[in-house]
């Protein structure tokens, strides 16, 4: 059994602990909170709540430290930090930042003799994963990647930092027609507005002008003036009982030529649809805690992304096994 | 520069010298041939056409021989007896014998310090790829492999065998009404019958009974009596203007459930739509030539398949630039 343990309990905390539930080889030890542990309710029955300050008291007691904090606050501090006292994986996301965040994560758990994998998920993740087998595989060709149709938890936000907003939930959605072009292998140039369109459910505060709020949303800088956006303004009562879910999903594709003179064209596509964003991106990063407890075990230290590992250590199955079944 | 060689050279061997092209780290050294290699005309400038039966003479000038044989009666032989001399990458696809051909194969390379990749290209290959990845993820749910729209070399051959047929071709179409229950998540149990239909289209010879044709075709056994078959009548100039190409591709589909009481439902789909398929898989094995040479150059032996090979080695980028660029 690898025994894990959950450092932070939100959304994607209580997605891994239902895909530690899905693998029989994977055992839950442990949830770590900065909250008061004693007022966290889990859901796993017998499984113990810590503060999460007493984390390296547990360091002999868990395989893998699977840590669920945030990529702007949390985890460039976090993953550094705990992968001195453990084999860690994090979902840090925030692309630019992610070279650094790999040189500082790789020096403590080089120095330590610990595994850490970070930027697990799917996107990046299993979308970087993507883009790398089709670049190495058509080296002549053009990447695209599509998000949605899914909710952008910080366009949501930002819609609900309107003047006269109670709620609101931005969804983003692939354009079809760009998606079309690409897919005929049209290699087509594609600005940020032809790629995605948004589209945002609004509950107006009780008087508000809502063509006011609608304008403001359409024209706000970053979040939507470079895209078509479109507002529906909707009952609370709405917005609770028909937005409620986490969807998301997305495309990457790559089209390219191949021949001594390029004269055929193939197009790799991978996609994504999910119910629930959180328990998708908790249920890949469970898949490679169980690669980190594997590769620390025959002897590998350091830090690792997707790229660096071998697709057959996610997989609870052996060699053999996989060989037969799924080759 | 990695030094490679071709050994056979059909419409693989042919792609291969057009991927090798396309990869600036990579150099063909020589081709090497069963039939008289004076008269074989390769498409590269300068470079050798050597018997197949001198290719050991070679073994110091060749980082990995690439081969490109049929693996029903080439490569069970083939692979195991140059991977005593030579790295080496094959596209061994008959599946039910895999298990076999990785230990006879793992033992000489292993025996002989050399690396062999075996069964790479799509299916086995990318298709694989995929099925292990979505299955690590999501542990409770199904798979669905569609092939097509595609040229079947073997079922074309079958068509061509029958009485009064003078050429032909069948394609393989998978159902777009599957197809659809499966993206949606429904999980439908598919027949066979379900999931692809057949398309044929025949040049009769003059004054041959169509009737029959058709009707022995649809009724043939093992290729065509378990699908619904459509059989076309064409001449043989438009067989050869319209249908001169090798086409292929298909889908992986992985429809799963997460959460705590399994309430999500997720779908993960790969999808290849190819127009040659042999230079495609031919990119897919140059790609691999390149993770064999870098493994065994860290000093790895033995052989491998898709599932053991990190992603990185697939790439001519440093971990570094992957990072920066496709993370």
């Amino acid at each position: 059994m690898i025994r894990t343990g959950i450092m932070g309990y939100g959304n994607l905390g209580r997605g891994i602990e239902c895909a530690i539930r899905q693998n029989e080889d994977m055992e839950l030890k442990a949830v770590f909170t900065r909250r008061a542990p004693e007022a966290l309710q889990i859901l796993t029955q017998g499984v113990p709540v810590y503060s999460a300050g007493n984390v390296t008291k547990y360091k002999d007691d868990i395989d893998v430290l699977i840590l669920c904090g945030g990529s702007a606050a949390d985890l460039p501090e976090q993953t550094r930090e705990y992968a001195k006292y453990f084999n860690v994986v994090d979902s840090f996301d925030t692309h630019a930042k992610i070279p650094q965040h790999f040189e500082q994560v790789d020096k403590a758990a080089t120095e330590n003799g610990h595994i850490a994998v970070i930027s697990v998920g799917w996107d990046p993740g299993m979308f970087s994963l993507n883009r790398l087998y089709a670049n190495a595989i058509l080296p002549a060709g053009n990447d695209y990647t599509f998000w949605g149709k899914g909710v952008s938890q910080g366009h949501s936000d930002a819609i609900r930092r309107v003047e006269g907003v109670a709620d609101g939930k931005q969804y983003t959605i692939p354009s079809e027609k760009a998606l079309k072009a690409v897919r005929n292998g049209e290699n087509p140039q594609l600005s940020v507005r032809d790629k995605h369109t948004r589209e945002c459910f609004v509950v107006a505060e009780e008087g508000a002008d809502r063509n006011k709020i609608a304008e403001e949303i359409k024209t706000m800088p970053n979040y939507f003036s470079d895209y078509d956006t479109t507002v529906h303004f909707i009952t609370q009562d709405e917005l609770d009982k028909n937005h409620s879910g986490i969807p998301h999903g997305g495309f990457v594709i790559r089209s390219g030529k191949t021949g001594w003179n390029q004269e055929n064209s193939h197009v790799i596509e991978y996609s994504l649809k999910l119910d629930s964003n959180p328990e998708f991106t908790a249920s890949v990063i469970v898949a490679y805690a169980r690669a980190a407890f594997r590769m620390r075990s025959e002897g590998m230290t350091g830090c690792k992304t997707v790229f660096d590992i071998a697709p057959a250590y996610l997989s609870p199955q052996s060699g053999e096994e996989l060989r037969r079944l799924l080759l």
